[in-house]
């Protein structure tokens, strides 16, 4: 149907996101499976029951969840529900929430997010203590909640001790930690925890678990691991959010299917291989510089503009960091070996080759991911 | 997994609301079809501008088309894309948008809804001018836009000429005239027109095309049949919205299937004539009024608070108006002639039976549809 | 300097509005008596230390206040600091927090108004119980909060038994019971009754107390009678909702002067017995017929549409109710009996004159009050 | 009535903020003058349209005015106005709007705000420049205006060549050049020029024009200095976000008091002049170093910490930023020279003071100015 020339882009694999991939088959399986009859509409059925259960042998019995459609969704509708719109979220610069959800916060939640600069992607209990000095002052936003992402937007991953560390300081100064957790399945292989050791242990108040870019068709949970005050408002504020699905139990069947046989987990332990794979065979490459230790299922480089065009002619990705030159290379669940192979090769070619050094640079893309 | 009971439950087919069925088949095979390397994210890929096309040869080449999460998000991204926070919208009193979306329009938007009682949940040209009288009056909210549903709440269904005397005035006062379809193809097939002159002729400005309650896993499109300024904001307005999905491909497939073969109006041809069967078969039945016109695919009937109880043991569905007590059957794609008449035999039965008389009435649910 | 024309106009007072009024010269000399020296802004300063400890005088040790600039800005703060963006307030239609605040509520609250008709400007327990049926429907807004105006917009005052009434259903359904009192002292006049009755006995939880329509040059209070949750949460919303004053102690010596020897029930007191002189003399005026009960100081009269323009050469003053030729006359503090006895004489006049019935009419204002 | 201690504390003059000093006599009187007969409110009186005419007369006969009641409510009405949600305004991170607004702006006008870290309070072109790639792309707020204080929130003064930049990057990137002018007379005094030149020269769209921190009693302008679409707007925004005040005669005798007779650079010039003599009296001062040019009404000093606290006890102030240990000085329209040199010989008897040295330090305050 879509097959010239669009087909010809859809049969490869690219580099540039975890969403440019479909849908991993036991997903699509389960939507199959559970496309039989009528049920209540909105969450009231058994198939979300069944994956609400599934989370809660994972995490813990008092673990509460609830679907979203996406990630900027799941995200904003857990702060809102937490903050009050004179509160603020102190968050690492790179955030997708403060940089690729086009002021969804400030909009639907009246707050401010206070976004300070990292090294490596990574928020620390320093920067969030800089940050509460207003509290109390009323000319000023108060700072109410602390939001990471785990992994993080450079593919870095918190150790526990650094979770921990922010959970702490959270409870000292009674703000909301909240995890945002579209790649949370790589950061927890990239560990090997488990999701009460992850989330439970280091006092993670709320976290978006993703979905999408672990190979559902569309899909996000947000999930409060332990009681919460804000567990109350979360319904009327998912729905005044615009993220209730009607057809609850086909978001809620690809969820139960992904935590069953730790479909999760294969997934991302499989995606983190795919990207640690290209970085070794790019370590000895001249002219490429791995820019953040490769942790989760992406790669940064450093690397010369004039590659990037060439580069981006074999397989698609995104510049990253236009005026440091690091361009992003991210591994899905489907990314195979041959794929990262090839793609090194080309790597390694473009950069020895003459013809790169040459090569007119066409633009670089500066797209969300 | 689900079997028992929720299971028993999953295999029935009630009349509660369109979104308590599945997905229809052809459209779990263009998901499946769609599934299949990668393409770039948000909508940047060939399968929605296929599905883009196809609304174009529907309504005309100028017509622009956004897909979003859900009806609730179509609405409301369309409608704020077009308005100052400082505008109002028209509405019928029983809109979605006014009693079905939790203050979404008002929290995102920031407006106010003037929500106008209707006798058939149709509003009126004389409804729209009795509101335009502050216009200029800074104290006062100014009317911006006229939202109407099609086919209406209620089940009923405006005449193009209807829709035409609403498309003047709204012209006349420089208003937004916004209908919210998410059962516009069983309005379209009521009245027997096509989409051009339905939505072009008419003067809609822009309109939600509903896809979830006609068969679609999820997924409505905001759809301008013709050129207008907020389509300049709708695509930040929808990322704003916590709307845009990241693997578009498979909304957009979803609506190239449901317009493929004229499957739209398949689906909503089969669902407005069970409806209609419902009805002729109940018209005899004493104790059961219809109270709206039977002219896509709901039945609303006026029947004895004792009847809901043990009407609810057979099939599904809700109280419309408690006051009333106005019930609420609603057939979908996948209804059956079967389940009509077990359905109608049951009204029948329990009506004229004498434990009805004596069952005790549970509370009826009054849950959004 | 303003001598002509406007300078003639200057020089009368009219019946339009409360807030065509002046200056209050006690309150005139309050601001001059505070304006020496430095102080903190912002209220740290012991001028308003003392106008709060007036408050407190006069309603209860408990009593908690907080300056607004004005009655918009009292009224939505005052809800925005209690309620979710979910939740909704009921109030009668005439409210002006629905019909004269420019859809304030709504956009910094994010919330919706159930407004309900009623029929002399009161709400009552009734249309409470009518609007708690959705209380825990995800779908629909939850109602949180009762809106009433005291005195009435249309010149009437609650009872004490309505008050109390009313204060038991909030309890009962843990609404928040708010007043919009910008016309507070005419009602407390018209009961003859203390602030503490009105306001603390009744179950209020939070007020407005109007300044600005009782003599001052602007300013309002936010009003807590006893402690309340919602305080916490005042000072950082007034200050976001922008109604923080930086030399608040022009505000609070303003309400300093107006509590103290009584300004605030001797200017009410007076303002009452005016609207009562006027409707007194009007009630033998063939064509002119007492609309609503004038209980505090506005007289709602119907008459003739032909006699609204030839009067409104007379003195200013609004139509109210176009459709029902209501017009609404309002008396102020330093409406003298002179101003409503020629104002009187004048309706008496135009009404029997032939000349009325001959009279263009020229358009109703109908601007806000 | 507040004569003890309070009252010691009222008739001494600080130099924490221009806002601790009261009302200059003229605009007290220009109030009083105001104060005969009723006039209509919400600015159609001839007071109004006086100021305004004023207004007109030193910037152009294009200008339009809008009065607000504090520099808060005016800079986020007058984006607001200007600005769609997703849109995004580029400041300084020092900005009031940034620090001391508490999430006005987000709140209100739902966007964002990008703030950057300046050398001297200063936005460059260069700035702006660096944040414009995003435009276009979906997942990102979008750049829509340029907001800077002037004078700056250090004390310092764009020249019109830098003002001119701005305004022509603005203008190259069709964003709102928007000027925070709580203290533009500080400004025009200090450049010496007229406001023809310092707003329509130089490219600003809309600014505030502060009266308050200038001897006003409360009030502050929204200025459009030519035409501009967000003007039709404003009206409306004005009201919705609660900045209308009723009795508006007394905020427009105010400002045409502050115009007339220049008063308004009379008070600047002298507050300006008292920085410099206070700046002057210190430089030769040990421990004491001038941070930033002292260009407007404020000296900012980087001081040893022990030395805060004994000097708070003289008069008060801010600090400004704790980490570098400078506070902030600011002279108003009222501070004497004997102030000043009281002060300054305070400052220099304490730092060279043993005393000084062991004095315990009491905290610094972080309050808004």
């Amino acid at each position: 149907m879509h097959d010239t020339p669009a087909g010809s882009v859809a049969l490869q694999r690219h580099f540039a996101s975890d969403n440019y991939a479909g849908v991993h088959p036991e997903i699509l399986e389960a939507i199959a499976a559970a496309n039989s009859g009528h049920v209540p509409g909105y969450g009231d059925d058994p198939i979300t029951a069944a994956a609400e259960d599934a989370f809660r042998r994972l995490i813990g019995d008092d673990a509460r969840v609830f679907f979203a459609f996406n990630g900027t969704g799941a995200n904003v509708v857990a702060l809102a529900a937490a903050l009050r719109p004179y509160q603020a979220v102190i968050c690492p610069q790179t955030a997708h929430l403060n940089n690729d959800e086009c002021g969804a916060f400030e909009r639907f939640a009246g707050g401010k997010l206070i976004a300070v600069p990292t090294r490596d992607g990574k928020l620390t209990p320093a920067d969030v203590r800089r940050n509460v000095r207003e509290l109390g002052n009323v000319h000023h936003v108060q700072l109410g909640a602390i939001s990471i992402s785990q992994s993080t937007e450079v593919g870095t991953v918190y150790s526990v001790e650094e979770l921990t560390a922010l959970g702490a300081v959270a409870r000292e100064y009674d703000l909301l930690f909240h995890l945002d957790g579209a790649r949370l399945a790589n950061a927890a292989v990239a560990l090997d925890v488990d999701l009460h050791a992850l989330l439970v242990e280091t006092g993670v108040d709320v976290c978006t678990f993703g979905g999408t870019k672990n190979g559902l068709l569309f899909g996000e949970a947000i999930v409060f691991p332990k009681p919460h005050p804000a567990i109350e408002a979360l319904p009327f504020t998912r729905k005044q959010g615009m993220q209730l699905a009607s057809k609850m139990r086909f978001v809620a069947a690809q969820f139960e299917a992904l935590l069953r046989d730790d479909l999760w987990r294969r997934s991302a332990r499989h995606a983190n291989a795919m990207a640690r794979r290209l970085a070794d065979r790019l370590r000895s490459v001249d002219g490429v510089r791995i820019a953040y230790a490769v942790e989760a299922n992406g790669v940064f480089a450093a690397i010369d503009p004039k590659l990037v065009a060439p580069l981006q002619n074999e397989r698609r990705f995104y510049v990253w960091d236009e005026d440091a030159s690091i361009v992003r290379w991210m591994a899905a669940f489907d990314t195979s070996e041959a794929d990262v192979d090839a793609f090194a090769a080309a790597v390694a070619r473009i950069a020895s080759s003459s013809a790169a050094s040459s090569a007119a640079q066409n633009g670089a893309r500066t797209e969300p991911r």
